[in-house]
């Protein structure tokens, strides 16, 4: 899987300075997404201080992981429903319009996250992704993302710092 | 209001590792909720690198602080409900059982972010909360967290890095 490029690899630069995803943002989290049939993956290792108490997980870092790697999915989605090829076609970025996040369990640190995400529906400049985090194979939180595509006056113009 | 401590000031040191909120996390955002009135308010200053897209603060960072604050307040609300002073009683700690976060218009980057919450319902160890998150006395995002105050089992016995 590491060898494909993710999702995100194929933002505009201009695009790719997110805390939570983005390729030149060095502080960032470097999430990246992948498909993984119909489904899409995302894999994240915690550093050992993003934690909520010692032993787990800080719930706003599985927040964010989800939001990231539902917008990546939602783009790569809307990219496929059109028939267009993530390679050769201009990205459609999305942002988000809500994010719902249930914490099933406690979360371990120290163990790789694996995000799941799946496309419960997609309409007009909208698409709504289902996500799961889980850690050795237990679902630790549920997540729901409704993606829009990114309205014109949001979008830079390139030549930021 | 900086001369009061914050509710997080009262979680003891055991509990006050949290990346978002954690007074002992020299990574974290170190995110400090205050009584104002029958509101509670917090005031977070995103660095440069906390953005979604150039310009406009990461939604991730978003969610955190909307989770830290209402998790805070949480539990500070739970102990005014029952007569209890913070200076002298024993802290009740809340975890998060489910976040939602509405993100109503893009947050600007470069602005102290302040975080406002409220108390919607206090339920036996559950309270749910609500908050917005404001940039130049603009609402750019609405948030609700469901606190659960933390099962004995979760809690660390002490002595952690």
């Amino acid at each position: 899987m590491m060898n494909q490029k993710a999702f995100q690899d194929y933002y505009p630069d201009e695009l790719s300075h997110c805390y939570g995803c983005g390729r030149l943002n060095e502080h960032g989290l470097k999430i990246k997404s992948y498909w993984d049939g119909q489904e899409a993956v995302a894999v994240l290792d915690p550093k050992p201080y993003h934690i909520g108490i010692p032993g787990y997980v800080y719930g706003g870092l599985i927040a964010s992981v989800i939001d990231c790697h539902c917008i990546g999915t939602a783009s790569a989605a809307a990219l496929r429903a059109e028939g267009r090829n993530i390679e050769t076609s201009n990205p459609l970025r999305f942002v988000t319009a809500s994010l719902h996040v249930d914490y099933l369990r406690p979360t371990p640190i120290g163990i790789p996250l694996v995000i799941r995400a799946s496309i419960k529906e997609i309409k007009g400049r909208k698409v709504v992704v289902e996500a799961t985090v889980s850690a050795k194979n237990e679902v630790c939180a549920r997540g729901q993302v409704v993606a829009v595509q990114m309205p014109e006056q949001m979008k830079p113009t390139g030549g930021i710092a």
